[in-house]
């Protein structure tokens, strides 16, 4: 399996940051992909252009973020480029893995009644974005706003949860672009409709807390992107399979919803927790 | 094989230019880098950076591009990203190319008496470049100055010559930063001297009379990189099958030095015409 992702300073990680956490934000997003293939990770190759402001320090703290997430993911780097460029840092990685033949999960194998779940808990990543990038917040304890941000920075790593969907689930992918567009495309190639409910959304505690003090809302976890969790389908037969396997990994897994015999054009349906239809302004997130 | 190469507009190529030629450009960089390795062209992914400028149109002409150099040699899109960017266009391609198990060109495997060999002509690209940013060459006849552009626009593809050379070449590489900076790579890594003859090196009619004018000299020839031609190692022995080869592929093959045993710091030596040695300023092109 092949996966390309390119990163753009300010468009998709605040500028400026953390050089580290920019190579483990770059990586983490290409090995995502690679999960929700439930792909094994081989090698990647690195394009990075810079701007001259970046200096020896700079790139040495890059390299220590590729480094830690290679370690931390078993992925090698083959091979690259890199040039100057009067623009924003941009880093494109191409990043290729393993799938034993015919193991490999799509989008298009989702059928009605199977059941739709997701890793982790959403929201986090853009409610971190915006206390970073906005400020505000001071009512929040220093921990929540902490590890909100870190999710902007840190996408979660689901490789073994990848490989052992592999048999199990019916299509998967990862939320990057936040939850709702994301499975429209696993609806729209699958050819079926998808009934989410708003109120089964997993959600961390410091997203809640924020919740609470008017710094999200439920709207992020349905759209918010750059979650990098993986949004999946599974027989209601695989259930009790998947479970085990969630609990063997110690990762959260949680349905979110259920897959469904489309009527017309094959969509996602949103339901809050009081039985309503909830329309979103967007199903995803824009870049910003 | 892999190779992954970015180019940044203004960088890499004249910015504003023609999308068409931008994508033909930027496609065959990455081609002539699995030609230089004997590859044949299997498929390339693309991430594309776009500032908001950049319209449908623009696109349109850009996918034109890449479409006319996928049919001149056979490679295929595989996949890709897009992301609006606030900087230049930035497009990255990773490609992929087949060579038979343990005949990929290298670098290192150049032997002393071995002769030192490059397709088609040197120097035309960078003077292209100077002439399309810089403007003058008024005496210089409009074929001349058009051919030269051209040169900046559109690199070669030797992609058969590249795969002929398998067992021929005993190392191999393309001449993107300029042929003394590229050579340097061979002599280095396979711990040989090179003697570069500066008289003997290939230049093109348009090249030869913008020579005249003052508008390029030799040095171009030397170092002024994106000529995009194969420079390769070739032993004595395999002299005629080598001439062969580019005789039935009509690609014009020049010897312009030799490798030599090194004394000490393995090192390419240019020397003119007239015995003198030419100590050049930078053995390569830097980004304009």
């Amino acid at each position: 399996m092949v996966t390309t992702d390119a990163l753009v300073a300010g468009v998709h990680f605040l500028w400026p940051g953390d050089p580290r956490l920019i190579a483990v934000k770059a990586l983490r997003k290409n090995l995502s992909d690679l999960a929700a293939m439930g792909a094994e990770p081989l090698a990647y190759s690195l394009a990075l252009q810079l701007p001259a402001t970046c200096d020896t320090g700079w790139l040495r703290c890059f390299a220590a973020g590729l480094a830690e997430t290679q370690a931390a993911s078993g992925i090698h780097l083959s091979g690259g480029d890199s040039a100057g460029t009067p623009g924003p840092v941009t880093i494109c990685i191409t990043a290729f893995g393993l799938v034993p033949q015919g193991l490999a999960l799509r989008r298009n194998g989702a059928r009605p009644s199977d059941g739709v779940w997701v890793s982790g808990t959403l929201g986090d990543a853009v409610t971190g974005l915006r206390l970073a990038r906005d400020g505000g917040g001071d009512g929040l304890a220093a921990e929540d706003r902490q590890a909100l941000i870190d999710r902007h920075w840190v996408p979660p790593l689901h490789l073994e949860l990848g490989q052992g969907l592999r048999g199990i689930a019916s299509a998967a992918m990862d939320v990057s672009d936040g939850l709702v567009g994301d499975l429209q495309h696993i609806a729209r190639t699958s050819g079926c409709d998808i009934r989410l409910e708003a109120g089964a959304l997993p959600l961390s505690g410091a997203f809640r807390r924020a919740q609470q003090q008017g710094l999200c809302r439920v709207e992020d976890a349905l759209t918010g992107g750059d979650d990098y969790e993986l949004v999946f389908t599974v027989p209601v037969e695989n259930r009790p399979r998947l479970l085990e396997i969630a609990k063997n990994l110690g990762v959260t897994v949680t349905e979110v919803g259920a897959v469904l015999a489309s009527t017309s054009r094959p969509d996602v349906q949103v339901w809050s927790a009081t039985g309503e239809r909830i329309v979103l302004n967007s199903p995803g997130w824009r870049h910003f």
